[in-house]
């Protein structure tokens, strides 16, 4: 058995060694500010702007509508208040979606804090929100300032229409933002294709370091600022930027692109397996919108009578890494927003696990993971008061 | 002569090989994203655990009152937004300063473009606030949210009087903001002797990564939130912890406190030794607030008749690389807001250099400095119009 497993490849990823060299060089040696004239800074901008070219060339973007941001959260915020006026929040519309990840659901809390009307598209059972129903909100809200749906779901893997989306919000003449940070190296992004205007990347989910982001903005799109300060990156995102970590996110970004197809057939392949696998060996297992179409790597299973932090924890103990859902809100004792929003009840919900596969994830840790989880099911369906079968209490009443 | 001479500081500093020996474990083995429950996660959690530790150690707070942000210039954007309501900009007030960095000031315009009251204290010919200025304003301004007044000034590198300031807001019951991105590491910072209840810092300023900054926010201070997204953070800052970053943050902030005095000194030695021969040297050349306490580090020099930005890039093409004023405006036309707030003239604001010291700066460097500059400078003049000992057409006239 492998020394650990990680199935949290959702949560983050580890940085390339590929990135980390990219990195290096300029830690130390073209340390220079990007903003500086001198040539210490101008081989620091250089290098930025090679990561633009990537980061662009992964979403077929062009380099300058790419502003690089300190993560998926700042992107998200930026893309989503960046659409409304400051001094204006009344009579101004927003659409999004129940099962957001955080940074956008609760940025547009905040705007509905100011008086933003937001209306949130519903999900279905298999995580899939209706275009149609986005069709009559657009009709009935005329003054829409902007839709935001995720292209794929962190905590199922589930995939948006986005296409058809993108075509519905371009007809409206409404401008439309995606956060793509759990799309992006899993599957192929066109921002022409989907008609995006604004959309969120992050360095981390795709072997590229944390604290770095990106925001993609189409040209034309009237995009306030969202930080106030130099003038870096034409104005679009002052503060001094995060070379090593610009540079490596590029690097990241390159690499996606070039082991896309490769990655997602293989991994879906051991995603498929231990999927398939877990349901024969756990019974009444069962996975979350599994009908739905999903990203390669990402499986939500529920296992009734089965606390998920408690197995969580067993797992943990057992050497492998998953989550109880969005790794964000693991700390927090609701139920998953997501899981209770396209239909579970919050025992259910409670019952899930995600695991999130990876470029590194190998045919052996799936068997070892086919070890270890039924095993930790049933130990804790034992002395679970939830299932009946393994009732501790139960069964020593009948005795 | 050494390879290249950096005397830029102030923009950057290369990351201190202890810092970046400390952060590599957290991009590949221990790469876990902090907020996960599992054994991956939490091994990240403890890194950047020890790093707020001693973070909180170079300022004299304790742990929970530090929150890691992408940089100085969200911190700066969080302590000033968040210290106002967004749905009521109206009869509220803010003061600050003409001479506060661009993350400062342009986030102080972008409340007053929604309604609130800014004051801005004037500084004098030494880059000085006079606090009795300070004191008025608070009397005739009753509803004031905030002060905010940098610490050490990043093109000056000018000390404000912070103790006198932090007992003037305290005793007017206003809460007090300052940026001590170009203090920390420079000079002792004590949050209680300066009475702060916010703290801006930046981890590239000293010896640490790039895209990492953090917040003091003295307990009880009613900061709202500026981002929104996950639990992070306690809440205050949601987005995924740039682990690596933070632990650099960390090791760089412990190396600050622990050499700072030493540094202090020696420094400051070269950087006297800089300016007293560059004036002997170079006819009619000034130091700008020269007579200010200052950080040891920063000179800011008016060589009039040659153009700033001309002799930065004669400089550069002989290696050397320094500054027009701060890196952030290197690339803007405008003279630095700085030297025409202390009673520049335009020309001569254009005129000025700044040169900043750092850790690896070396007395043969300084002295390839001394060569250096005054050869520019006269090479520069020569062709000068602005400058009549050196000006080509009229000797030509003269023949």
């Amino acid at each position: 058995m492998p020394s650990r497993i990680y199935l949290d490849y959702n949560a983050t990823t580890p940085v390339d060694p590929a990135v980390l060299e990219a990195m290096l060089p300029f830690f130390s040696g073209e340390f220079g500010n990007a903003a500086s004239i001198h040539t210490t800074g101008q081989n620091a901008r250089s290098g930025v702007e090679t990561a633009r070219e990537q980061v662009a060339a992964l979403i077929n973007a062009y380099p300058q509508e790419i502003v690089f941001t300190s993560g998926g959260t700042e992107s998200d915020n930026h893309a989503i208040f960046g659409m409304f006026n400051p001094t204006n929040y009344t009579d101004v519309n927003l659409i999004s979606t129940v099962i957001e990840h955080e940074a956008v659901l609760n940025t547009c809390q905040s705007l509905a804090a100011r008086g933003v009307t937001v209306a949130y598209l519903a999900a279905n059972r298999d995580g899939q929100i209706d275009p149609q129903h986005l069709r009559d909100l657009l009709r009935e809200i005329p003054d829409t300032s902007l839709v935001s749906v995720m292209h794929a779901n962190n905590e199922l893997g589930t995939v948006q229409p986005l296409e058809e989306i993108g075509h519905i919000a371009s007809e409206a003449d409404v401008y439309f933002h995606t956060d793509a940070v759990q799309s992006a190296g899993k599957l192929p992004i066109d921002v022409n294709a989907l008609q995006v205007d604004l959309l969120s990347l992050s360095a981390h989910k795709i072997y590229g370091p944390k604290g770095v982001g990106a925001l993609y903005i189409r040209s034309g799109t009237p995009l306030r600022q969202f930080l106030f300060g130099g003038h870096h990156q034409r104005g679009f995102r002052p503060g001094t930027e995060n070379v090593a970590g610009i540079v490596g996110f590029g690097k990241a970004a390159e690499l996606a692109a070039a082991s896309l197809e490769h990655n997602a057939t293989r991994i879906s392949a051991l995603r498929d397996d231990l999927e398939r696998d877990l349901l024969q060996r756990i019974p009444q297992s069962r996975v979350n919108a599994a009908t739905a179409p999903r990203t390669p790597n990402t499986t939500n299973i529920l296992f009734p009578g089965v606390d998920g932090e408690a197995l969580l924890i067993a797992l943990d103990l057992k050497g492998l890494s998953c989550s109880t859902g969005s790794a964000c809100s693991s700390g927090a004792i609701e139920p998953s927003h997501v899981l209770t929003a396209i239909g579970l009840i919050p025992a259910e919900a409670r019952s899930s696990l995600r695991f999130s596969l990876g470029r590194h994830t190998t045919r052996q840790e799936i068997d070892a993971a086919l070890l270890a989880i039924p095993q930790a099911v049933e130990q804790l369906r034992e002395i679970s008061p939830n299932y009946p079968q393994g009732n501790v209490l139960q069964k020593l009443s009948q005795i």
